[in-house]
């Protein structure tokens, strides 16, 4: 672990189970500070994320986000204890919109090749849900997916009450 | 215009305005084929849409994609005659989720480095929704922002009966 987890101000966690591809995660860390998110790392991840390549790929968000590496995904249950999880998955029927976010909820992603792998899904059954797609098609591109997530849970709480926007429209906690 | 528009087939309307960066655009791509949404191109683009340059880029589902390219905005609204704009801006406080989405809407985002011109917004007022975000940081990637809006509209579909899951929890048009 490379920083402490703040678990207590952010809006919601990602957590990236052995992401692959560095312009995902990229994207997904600044989605996470344009949202107020925290981003977990499950290593091994498919790149490297010191400081001094963040710099060369122009991610100037970087040490803002601060995000967290752990070394598996027992490390980070027992570092973190997530206090709720819900995992990403396209080997569910159980759609995003009728889960019910809270925020500090953890938002879990597999790689980008293989999704989360079938040991956790089958540790965890009742806590998968998925982003409705056509019949036969792709999936959807993994920080497309985040993104999308992250804003089905903000759309929650902004109707529900537990985040509000000031006068210009900015996300404010409540 | 080089394809049919199929506009009343399709869930919603991508509309990008001059975007710039080709993984972006394929990326969006990716979204509409894997949700059923069409895509619109109003040139200039900064990059190459042939064939070869898709196949070259692994653009496996373009074809299936079909985007329409329009010469100009104004070619766009000649050709389609949308039904409904939304104008996905950082100019406005108005938050997408109270936006009431219908079928067949088109949702238009602007390109990377300046977001929409100032000339269209004007142009259209009461249209201009915003993804919030948290006070002084980077806004979205498009890609990102484009998936997350085609989300929430999606999301609104289903809790309003517009569009419904198979038993694999698989979008069907209601």
């Amino acid at each position: 672990m490379t920083a402490p987890t703040g678990a207590d101000s952010r809006l919601l966690h990602i957590v990236l189970h052995e992401p692959e591809i560095p312009n995902n995660t990229g994207n997904i860390g600044r989605t996470c500070v344009a949202t107020g998110c925290g981003l977990h790392l499950i290593e091994p991840l498919g790149f490297d994320t010191s400081e001094k390549a963040c710099r060369r790929a122009g991610l100037d968000y970087w040490p803002r986000l601060a995000p967290v590496h752990h070394a598996s995904w027992d490390a980070y249950t027992a570092a973190v204890r997530p206090p709720r999880l819900w995992l990403f998955t396209t080997k569910t029927a159980a759609p995003a919109h009728r889960a019910r976010f809270a925020p500090g909820d953890h938002l879990v992603f597999g790689k980008e090749t293989k999704g989360l792998p079938d040991a956790l899904l089958e540790r965890y059954p009742d806590r998968l849900v998925t982003l409705p797609m056509v019949p036969g098609e792709r999936s959807l591109n993994l920080a497309t997916a985040v993104c999308a997530a992250v804003y089905l849970a903000v759309d929650q709480f902004l109707r529900e009450g537990q985040v509000n926007l000031d006068e210009q429209g900015r996300l404010r906690r409540a």
